[in-house]
């Protein structure tokens, strides 16, 4: 995954344009993307697909012609979607144009602006404060045309229709944490789902932010009601915590099903409430879809002091966290994959366990963390309306113990599924 | 405010009789009241409107006529409703008439025997202790015959019929807090709505304590279910933080109003579960009626040394806090007054409020108490089931600030007041 | 209580057999117990009715004839249900059938081997290690032959059929705390039962643990459905403070009113939530049954180092908590049979208390623990949805204040039983 992350990381990616491109193609020597292509111009909902952005150069230089500020040094040097430029300024005419970071004076701030033509630089403070004055040469060699916003979408089919939504934004230039670690975690995500069976079909996502899920969702109405669990995740390699936002529902199944695995398995994971800000469930969560779609990520966006500057590169990355991350995808997707909701079989008093070889022969201490305990506890609340997840949460046992109870109660015809009717939506 | 506390001190007011009168005379020189007479032996539910009280002298003198007990000097020393009394007695017939605090020996207590035929006198633990061995002479020179209860009332009407009850009683004597405070309160805010526009009309009550209410409910029975909101105020010009003791319902718009206020303004208020004893609420809120009535003050009865003792005089009210009872009142009635459920007219993914001119150009930091992140929070949770006040607590945000984003985002088309159907009341 | 204790210790209790026969007829002396007897073989759900138990003898003797284990010194020496045996071992071939607790070297562990047939003897660990190589006699002069399964029950009866199911075990053999306490609570608990009128039905039931409950159950199906309130209890003579564990529904009435009780009067008492471990509430709580039975003890089993050894002696029993728990007991009995819900017959405004001589004459000072505010608590909240419990949690107050308020009310006509529809079971 750190490998990918490094691969990815020199690539000038926005929201449309080569980087986009470059960026899933090689996605696709992992993953077998499908790339789509959405021409400029194209509606969305309240929005329209922008023009798509190239740049080959951009440059400040000073009266010796020498690049005080080189778009080739640092991708972030330039503002994203900044409009063709070359001419000559004093100090005083160029300054509204240049964007640095007082407070964190030796990091280079990100910036865009996507939808208000205009141009700009962004520097170290530092650099800032030493330029001399003088006349400055201004030379940004980029295109604003019509072309096309790219996106890649894989399907990796499970026994059934039903799906689960995983998104990450890929139109970041040189930020490592923010977004290739996402990049990184749903590649090899998909690739262990490929080489298992699933219950259900996994939908991946990579897609610039806002509207590349805007554009994915006018596309994609139709089966939005398919989707019964979904994830963002993006920045989710660096060293701190998980956090985790909760869908806007607050209690969907993807909620509690994050939170048992982080409880179970993270004592420091943070865990905060819906909040209509932050990356694309916002869109994902709109009061028109609502889908049941958390976020999964480490520092929040805007917590960190190298969010969004220079001090997000692959130093910031650590590769453990980028495979703690990956497993904890692991014990969520198992969780998902394997709840359920029961019907104990023998619901009057509890089954004699032990003639069937399920409970330990000589009574006496009794581990509360036991197997038999974790059947004692799926018998009990098995009545058609706990699931699996809710037991473990009742029983403060881990999921799977859980539910490797209900499979040997199973085998052993103690439990059945329990009918659930199938919620249809109305014409 | 303070002004017309110290106006209002002297006057002897009770649950009836001429102080009430006067009272309610001063207001009306600030808000056009409308008085109203009930006649004595008017039946009021379980209750009867008592005999009118009046006393023009009464007095304990010692042996050499020496006046040691004198109502002229403080009303507080008269056990209100005292019957007419003239005779000598020794200090052990006395004993048994006379009231004083041993904890607080230098504070007369206020007293009352309103329907228990009685008579008394009120005076500190320091001069009681000191009384002399002796016959004194007691006299009371008052009337309590057939006259009428007497109470204040006006309606400032608003665009609609629906109405905010506001209640403060008028019956205690010298006592600064807990009355006048009430009075000033609720005068001053009568003049300030009498100015502005507004939606619902407001009906405010100078009333006797438990006798004015019970009377009050009995003659406007048929006005109760328009009550949409409603508030008792009184001791709310004390140093002490505010209270706010919330309606019999527990989650009634007022109370959810209240809170945020409060919360958002004021640290080191308290809210405390509504309970059946304390003002007028406790009829306003009786079963047979539950009208969603809380209470706002400041030290609660019976909490503070001061209370019902002659502590509670003008030194003890601080004009700020009065000031800032106002103010504070204003802000609660901003909160019902703009409260409203709207629903996003465009709620399939965020609308572009760039192209609008509602949200910066320039991606980059982002406060998180800004304009644009209280339209996102409206837009997010207008589906017609959140009103704006949910929405201000679930984002920490200001009402107003909340409100205006509302209000700009109704500028712009965006968002529509939810249809809300109007309960009607069964016949 | 202590006294029954010390008569039934020495007896040698397991599910079946004399030793439950004799204890039954101890009992039987303070309480008119029916005796049943279920013979072996008997279906009771997924369980049958095991052979009956007895012993006569059984010990571990060296070379030299010498008893080291002896049955007669202590009945935990032989592991409970033990097939008969007798034989000549080496050490190494007696050690499987040897059991010790290592970190409680000094104790004898109680161990039992109901359904799998097998031998053992339990000593402390310090003489475990002490044993010399050699050939020992191993001598267990036990039967397991068709026989019967035996419980007591009796009903004490009220002026209802809805009865309050109360059940402890009575299958430990000298162990004090577990189960002794709770035999002596429930007999002591039923005397006075049956000395006093009551509304509900008491059944007592003192029953083997776990398969003497399913026995019960399956003999009793349609008696179910009367069960109002149920209550195990057990482990309640030690020195610890109560644990009340909660029925698998959480918030029946009789969660309600033992948390009621605790709280009111046992501020170092735990609560804690259902687990389907324990005792017989395991069953009663199953979900094919769902009974209201909680269950009340004071140190949980398996968390002190007594529990389950020869530690739980009488040395371990408080004779003070045995009366403080009967005294609870009667507590929570005064609760569920006081408790009822209400209609205030007066509900617009406070009914006028002074003139039915219900309310002090002279105003000033209220104690918020007085009846008259218990009066107001009751008049303001009986609108036919809170029952007495309810308002006494919200009022603070203890239930016989409130219950005595509500009484006072009623004599006055101010409070009449709200009409309340009976539950009918479908056929």
């Amino acid at each position: 995954m750190h490998q990918l992350c490094v691969d990815l990381f020199p690539i000038t990616r926005s929201i449309t344009g080569a980087g986009a491109r470059e960026t899933l193609a090689r996605v696709s020597a992992d993953l077998p993307l499908a790339i789509h292509e959405v021409p400029s111009g194209t509606p969305a909902f309240d929005w329209t697909v922008p023009a798509e952005w190239n740049v080959r150069d951009a440059f400040v230089a000073d009266d010796h012609g020498h690049r005080i500020v080189d778009f080739n040094r640092s991708n972030l040097h330039l503002v994203s979607y900044s409009i063709p430029v070359h001419e000559r300024l004093t100090l005083d005419e160029l300054r509204p144009h240049l964007f640095s970071l007082p407070d964190r004076p030796d990091l280079i701030p990100y910036r865009t602006s996507y939808y208000e033509k205009s141009w700009g630089f962004c520097l170290t403070h530092d650099d800032l404060v030493g330029l001399p004055d003088g006349t400055y040469e201004v030379c940004i060699d980029s295109t604003l045309e019509p072309g096309s916003l790219t996106y890649g979408e894989v399907v990796i089919p499970g026994s059934s229709d039903d799906e689960v939504l995983l998104s990450t934004h890929i139109c970041h230039p040189s930020l490592a944490n923010d977004n290739l670690s996402g990049i990184a975690l749903l590649t090899f995500l998909g690739r262990l789902l490929g080489a298992r069976p699933h219950h259900f079909s996994y939908r991946l996502l990579f897609i610039p932010g806002t509207i590349g899920s805007i554009v994915w969702l006018s596309r994609n109405e139709e089966i939005l009601g398919r989707i019964r669990h979904g994830l963002v995740v993006t920045g989710i390699g660096d060293a701190a915590p998980f956090t985790y936002k909760k869908s806007r529902r607050g209690d969907a199944d993807i909620d509690r099903a994050v939170q048992h695995v982080l409880r179970t398995t993270h004592d420091d994971a943070r865990v905060v409430d819906f909040s209509p800000y932050g990356y694309d469930e916002r869109q994902f969560c709109s009061p028109g879809f609502n889908l049941p779609v958390g976020r999964l990520g480490r520092s929040v966006h805007g917590e960190y002091p190298e969010y969004h500057t220079s001090g997000d590169n692959l130093d910031f990355l650590v590769p453990e966290q980028l495979a703690g991350a990956l497993e904890t995808m692991v014990d969520i997707v198992n969780v998902i994959e394997g709840n359920g909701t029961f019907v104990n079989q023998n619901p009057k008093c509890e089954p004699q366990l032990g003639r069937r070889g399920l409970y330990r022969a000589l009574g006496g201490a009794f581990d509360s963390k036991s197997t038999e305990m974790a059947m004692l506890w799926v018998l009990n609340y098995s009545d058609g309306t706990h699931d699996l997840l809710d037991i473990a949460s009742r029983a403060e046992l881990p999921f799977d113990a859980v539910k490797r109870a209900a499979d040997l109660l199973g085998d052993h015809g103690l439990l059945a599924p329990a009918r659930v009717p199938r919620l249809e939506v109305a014409p």
